[in-house]
């Protein structure tokens, strides 16, 4: 069964069960195992960081129960707090699994420009009050599109086979105040998007060039790229696999 | 003095000060007497109702101290909780009333409208599963706009000496699976724009017909017009006086 699940991770320690700590995969375990009266755990294809939320993140399990897919949905949401909810519930093959097939993942990183912070914005947008040129960051963003290693862009002590990875856009919008950059790839590496959205911040303040990019990721050194963004400002918007 | 308030209404009783309850005014008073050392209270230009949200509210107030008028917002955001923020603080005359002078306010009401609820919306939309028929609730808007007495649109016990005030614009825009009702006038009675869009909701699912307006609002009794929608859909966007 796969599970397209949408949530606002402010008050959660991310994705990842956890014993001393609230998850949403945790979350969904336990709603799960209540719903089906059998010991249940979901497999997730994004394993987002505490803070970070989704629109449409998807995980997968396996059950005995007769329950048409498609009710699942309607079931879950009954017995989840109202900041997780299913978006879709449907059938998939027992042996499919969202991290080992190709995907397509988005990501938006939003970021209020302004003097002064926005309470009906700050849970869900990073606040700066520099303000950000989004010419010189989308000329930066396109130096990262395609296919590239990304050694600079991952978190120090994240373990992975290979660091390569391929970004099919980055996006920079202007949204009245806010603006949102878009990122779509095949894969992203631990703190990757926040810390491509870090590094473009640090262009649109004029502290990195546009042209520094390149460098950046033949250095291949994550000393090389800028800060680390913070969670709350990012959403995974979607997962489409193939 | 006159502050600019911005402020996300979910964990207030609302604007007004009360002995027991944590409001949007009692916070301001309570900050201002602490960075001025002089018992202060403000007045509001709206006073917003629980769970109703604010991008610029005004509250005005008179002090004894010289802190520069410019000033008094940074310091103040230091002092008041993250989900309220002044975005402005600037001299006014000191019998300068916001509620005794011409103004044009502007307020939005949101509505998400899917299958399912959107965790990073339920703060900030009201949820249906209803599909809304946006042709149909602009036609109806139409007939709100003008002078009209609206005590038809208006909470039943409120004291008021005229129920007569003037909308000049009421806009339905679609923005994805979000709809949002601007509406625009020199003054709103009690619950205003909230059974406005209670009203607009009905004709969008088809309950109420465009051309019924013109009688509910001939008819001058509560029970002709739609329901109150819920007061976290509802936001104060900007207050212009002349």
């Amino acid at each position: 069964m796969c599970l397209t699940v949408a949530y606002d991770g402010t008050h959660y320690s991310g994705w990842q069960a956890q014993k001393n700590a609230i998850t949403i995969a945790g979350e969904l375990n336990r709603c799960l195992t209540q719903l089906f009266g059998e010991s249940i755990e979901v497999i997730g294809a994004s394993r987002t960081d505490a803070g970070v939320h989704a629109l449409g993140n998807l995980a997968i399990f396996d059950t005995e129960s007769p329950m048409p897919a498609d009710k699942i949905s309607y079931a879950l949401n009954q017995r989840l707090p109202e900041d997780i909810r299913i978006q879709r519930s449907e059938e998939v093959a027992s042996d499919w699994h969202p991290r080992r097939c190709a995907s397509r993942k988005t990501y938006e990183y939003r970021i209020y420009c302004s003097a002064f912070p926005m309470p009906v914005k700050r849970l869900y947008s990073y606040f700066t009050y520099h303000s950000l040129d989004a010419g010189r960051m989308r000329q930066a963003a396109a130096h990262l599109v395609g296919e590239h290693d990304f050694q600079s862009f991952c978190q120090i002590g994240a373990q992975v086979s290979s660091t390569v990875r391929t970004i099919y856009a980055v996006d920079v919008e202007e949204q009245g105040a806010e603006m949102v950059i878009r990122v779509c790839g095949n894969g992203f590496l631990y703190n990757m998007v926040r810390i491509i959205a870090g590094t473009l911040m640090e262009v649109g303040k004029g502290r990195l060039r546009p042209e520094d990019v390149p460098g950046i990721l033949e250095a291949k050194d994550r000393a090389a790229a800028g800060p680390t963004a913070p969670a709350h400002g990012l959403t995974l918007v979607k997962i489409e696999t193939v």
